[in-house]
């Protein structure tokens, strides 16, 4: 693995899964692998797990860590092939993308989807052009499509609660007043295809993911249904993708209830964060025993600290 | 103490002062105290002083720091009981606060009051639910009402400077063009009252602090009678308490001079800066060698050292 | 040397270069020169390069970095002697420069000029502000009129890539939609003035640099002629001197292109970056094997990394 782009890079997710756990019994059993080593963090979206879990993971191998938010700190960046820069742009990635793989040995990069254009954001512009002329391996901290650091903690955290070897896991689209992206439900699905699970999405008829992403996963449009003898309900909201960006005003009746609970096999509850409380899920939920959110992104830490022990060993 | 929210978690001000100057001689005396320990800074507001210093007081303990400008760089929080979270605010407090632990094992935050409503500053909304939710230590940077690591940093340097067992230590308004909270006075009252010291306040009609932190401190309306024979003169403006956030717009008299100076014990002057010149203070009194304002900041490291030398060694 | 304003703070830019190189090769090998020891880098304006690369010096020297956006971060500066601040600023520079020199062992400041007074930018008021009022060691990180660490950086990479003793280097202005500071441009100039080589500037009429820079250097008002078996292509905009701050709206045809590279003697092509390409430069000369513009941003490291070796020395 050189970069860690998507979960389609993890050679075994349940080996993976295995060495996280374990990585998180003793978070400094590998404090000197990163030593004189240096991770830069770019963030061009704001960031709260993300930007701490990875700073903490990076200083628990004992690297240096450099944090830039690239809108404001930095020049505005040009990825098309030969513009005529005389516009807003001030630098291109393939100068950017170089130089900073000369002050760093890892770049982390936040690159969130701007939902103006399908194709523009599933050409994952920004990562991929960092991939491209970069020189030391990418890690994706949340770009146009994919929230890969999100989804190994979800593994990781699913395997620590499950108690059946096959738990029933559904994703289920939540209502949310603004338009979001699919990266972190794409993600998740992806993983999910790679975990022994009964897996099914529900979500109003519209907010179909990327068909090339869900492939045989089942979808049901009932959500009460797919809440049955569920073990895991792991929610979020995302735009359309089909009306691509688009969003659903009267979506309410798919807010997480603690009626809806009641459907599943004493479920766990499951979000990324953050997550807007009595819109998405309400409190009695959320705040209920069953609900793991918490201990979820306590698992950022080790998701973010095994993809960059890998990276230093193979790199 | 768990947290260090206000003058009241000093158990004894006297002994914390001689630790702190003990400390100053020599900084790094405890350097491995805070090994693989992290500090989480989170801010709500501009800092100069407070952001650097106690990144240095944590870096002198051995300890990682983590500095997050929570407005830009984050979401915007939610501290409502049972909000339906449909308007501006991503992420509630309650997520926020909790998941922030676990990436960090001391949290300090800058939250100043926002003087629009009386009742919600001094309710320490922010802080109170950063404490109420946090599982770990949390520090004030500067809340609504107080900024106790700034009374304390007074305390070090009236310690340090003061020529008799009990010196006259006068609080003194000053006008400034723009609405100020009252934090830094409140936390320099409540300091001066577990200090030996002659304390008077000093401020026009109108501007008096809230009764329940000046109880018994005497009040003087005349700032030049105030000033007779004192050791110390403190300065800072603040906007009323009674009428929430006003500020005086004809309040120039109250400038302190050369003049108004001459009138104390030789006394040392002290501001906790920033300062605006000729407006507050004269330069001719700022740049006296009766000023110390500078060795004032400085001690800003060691009051900052060493409430998290505190907070390490108690948790 | 206490601070490291200018080029001219180099007591011998031959034995730097040398020394430099050497570092290069083995970056860490000062890494405990800078233990305990802590740089503050205060930004006024953006930074890519400057921002990582002295960062990145500092870690390699075992420092402790704090970073600061002064804009946003902090409180706006007054730079006025005797002013009546009742403006928009907050804090009088004096005090800032003081109390930052007690939290910190090294400043390094970044601030751009402003392009809209001549006498304010070439006063150098930020600069020459902190380094009165500073108590330690200031580094230019790109002041109104001067970007020493970028010069100093050029003489490393052109001693590098140099073949023959004496090379023709040309400095050549090149259009840009905006109007740019001179600061890169002098450095470079006066870097070049302690440099053995046959340097000669080429931009319009109108452009001249300062003659208190340029001095005995020749200038060529024809592009194509000054290029004539040149060794070194280093490129950079500037707007004017004389007519402060204007910029050239019919600039293109000095626009660097394939056909004029063939002018030189199979020159290097320069450039600090950021760069707008097919404006500044064609995509044919940037990404041509001849030019070396990364490893030129390489080289940010280990100039500011011997500038930081020289000050701890030092100091």
């Amino acid at each position: 693995m050189k970069n860690y782009f998507s979960i389609q890079d993890i050679d075994s997710l349940p080996n993976w899964v295995d060495e996280a756990i374990k990585m998180k019994k003793n978070p400094l059993s590998h404090k000197t692998l990163g030593v004189d080593k240096t991770i830069g963090l770019l963030f061009f979206n704001p960031s709260l797990r993300t930007r701490l879990s990875t700073q903490k993971a990076a200083l628990n191998l004992g690297m240096n860590v450099i944090v830039m938010n690239f809108t404001g700190e930095g020049w505005s960046l040009e990825y098309g092939d030969g513009t005529v820069m005389d516009q807003g742009n001030s630098e291109h990635v393939r100068e950017a993308a170089q130089v900073v793989s000369q002050y760093c040995d890892v770049l982390a990069i936040r690159a969130f989807a701007k939902l103006e254009n399908k194709e523009d954001d599933y050409s994952e512009k920004v990562l991929q052009s960092f991939m491209k002329y970069a020189t030391i391996p990418v890690i994706n901290m949340e770009s146009a499509t994919g929230h890969p650091l999100q989804a190994l903690t979800d593994a990781i955290t699913i395997t620590e609660h499950k108690k059946n070897k096959k738990p029933k896991v559904v994703l289920s689209w939540a209502p949310h007043p603004k338009a979001l992206p699919q990266a972190v439900a794409n993600s998740f699905v992806e993983m999910m295809q790679h975990t022994d699970a009964d897996f099914v999405i529900t979500h109003p008829v519209g907010f179909e993911l990327a068909s090339q992403i869900t492939k045989e996963v089942p979808i049901d449009y009932n959500q009460e249904n797919a809440f049955k003898d569920a073990d895991f309900i792991y929610v979020k909201n995302w735009s359309a993708y089909q009306d691509y960006g688009k969003t659903k005003s009267d979506g309410a009746s798919w807010r997480i209830t603690k009626d809806k609970m009641k459907l599943t096999n004493n479920a766990k509850f499951m979000h990324c964060l953050p997550v807007r409380r009595n819109v998405v899920v309400d409190d009695a939920v959320i705040d209920s025993k069953n609900s793991i959110v918490i201990e979820q992104a306590n698992n950022r830490t080790f998701a973010a600290q095994l993809v960059l022990k890998k990276i230093l060993e193979n790199n």
